[in-house]
């Protein structure tokens, strides 16, 4: 059935049924806004993110639930990266009303039962027809306000770790573009895994002086925490984490086997600084969760750059050239 | 100069200095989320609205500094119509890459400028191109967990009362697609005031037993609060305020003077249920505020409905038909 079958008011009857009422939900979708409760002693982390078919993603990649999952695992892991707890979160939804509505209601269900994984119910939103599919996605987190991790935090001497392994959900779109349908560089691209319990351990036991998600990829990440603290990084190309199946196939996509893990974007791994002291709490760390997490360089004096040191020893520097989506 | 030529950087770089660091505002725009501290004793409100391009709203009609008052405003209303004080906003926004820029700059400096009137700070949001310009924003707000007033407690007995005018916005639009493109209707419809001061007052006075903001039309919001309260209502016709300029124009648009008072949309007045002796304390506020609020009709037992008497004494039922965002 066609959305504009059911209608506005039958889509939201069927999400109001998929949302509970989790813990510090006073009240949910329904009224003019949704009230949360506060708990004292933390600040509040909001974030919001903006997903649009045809720029951020294609559905001829990807299924509604899984962009559902995706939707919501992006704005997870920004608050991962403050070091956050989720809490509760809002979707805001521009819909091409020839949508069919088992579509609409796969991609809800993929956002709620992520965020169910972390205890977080949907408590309100907007809908609206619109020419292409756009999601807007807020979440909302609580820290300790002590325990809360910046971007400006990073001092020279401190070592840079990375959660999981780079680069492959850059590999797994340019698999998706060549046909391949399968594998786990295309399950990660699809379906990435917000790092909420690692990064709000890593805040709990206060072992980072600085973090980030990593969205845009670990180059251009990387720069919005030198810019931030004002420093400079040296990352080892030998010590970046790739993963079995990365080092599959990267070699049929291109030569350079580093390239995507530096410059590829959408593993939403955690990057993160911590002072020279601490690899072995960190190391604990990943052993209890499971989580691998890697040294990959160390921060150097101001100068806002990445050099990136090879496998012979050689340095070179890495021009700054986030994506821009304005320019083409 | 076009969007695609400052780019995106350069486009968060402007926006970054309209936002001030407001009260309670520990980190605004530029980390992965807003950080901001929560009120002890206090409940938090949230609330996200989406404006699109040729659903909701026309270029042809509005200038950019008007659409991005209005597109906070019509936030401030939902916030309003809890009986919160608004604390912070979040702005994502979709936009050709073919705009000016100088359009984007006057729509970011409506909203911060409409924000402001309520010492309210931009914390965050996102951008990327779209095909069409959509507005998502979302407001963050707070008030003590006793004054937050939902939809559902109105009571058979209730009085029925609203702010300002009702009708205006709907015949401003009228005005606007005959080609008329001055007047308070078309200011009106352009321009709302969210009535934030207002909606704080009734709650902290303890006013009121349900409030709503009219966003849909005086029958179809009125609606929201009989069904979640279980009870139906009586609006007396020849009490619905009507402004000198409503009063002056509708004649030339429609033979009913009533027909958009009661149904048409967008005008963000409060509509809210009061006790039967409150009347006197709900002039005295009005005089306080300079804000006309009328009484026009009470509730009645529990049936959902909406029941309409006219001039002479005689009533009619009215059949429910809320604008479907899906259906055409």
């Amino acid at each position: 059935m066609k959305l504009s079958e059911i209608g506005e008011f039958g889509l939201i009857k069927a999400i109001s049924a998929t949302t509970g009422k989790g813990k510090g939900v006073v009240m949910g979708v329904g009224d003019d806004a949704a009230v949360l409760t506060s708990s004292p002693d933390k600040v509040f982390l909001i974030t919001t993110d903006l997903l649009l078919e045809g720029v951020h993603f294609s559905l001829e990649f990807t299924d509604y639930h899984s962009l559902g999952r995706k939707a919501a695992g992006v704005n997870l892991s920004d608050i991962a990266a403050c070091g956050g707890k989720p809490t509760a979160f809002l979707v805001s939804l521009a819909i091409p009303p020839e949508t069919d509505a088992a579509s609409v209601k796969a991609l809800y269900k993929g956002m709620v039962e992520q965020a169910r994984t972390y205890g977080v119910s949907l408590v309100g939103g907007d809908t609206s027809r619109g020419e292409t599919l756009m999601i807007s996605v807020t979440f909302i987190g609580e820290v300790e306000e002590r325990n809360c991790v910046y971007r400006h935090g990073a001092q020279e001497g401190d070592r840079i770790f990375v959660t999981g392994t780079l680069g492959d959900s850059a590999l797994g779109l340019k698999m998706l573009k060549k046909g391949v349908k399968e594998g786990d560089p295309v399950r990660r691209h699809l379906d990435p895994t917000p790092r909420v319990r690692e990064g709000g351990e890593i805040a709990r036991r206060g072992l980072a002086t600085a973090m980030i998600d990593i969205s845009d990829g670990l180059i251009a990440d990387l720069g919005h925490i030198l810019e931030a603290s004002g420093v400079g990084a040296e990352i080892h190309l030998p010590k970046l984490p790739l993963s079995a199946s990365y080092r599959k196939h990267i070699n049929a996509y291109y030569k350079n086997p580093y390239l995507l893990a530096l410059a590829g974007g959408e593993d939403y791994e955690l990057l993160f600084t911590a002072p020279e002291g601490r690899p072995e709490a960190i190391k604990k760390l990943a052993d209890e969760l499971g989580t691998p997490i890697t040294m990959i360089g160390e921060i150097v004096e101001a100068s806002s750059e990445v050099t990136i040191v090879g496998p012979d020893g050689r340095k070179f520097p890495v021009e700054q050239r986030g994506h821009d989506h304005f320019k083409t």
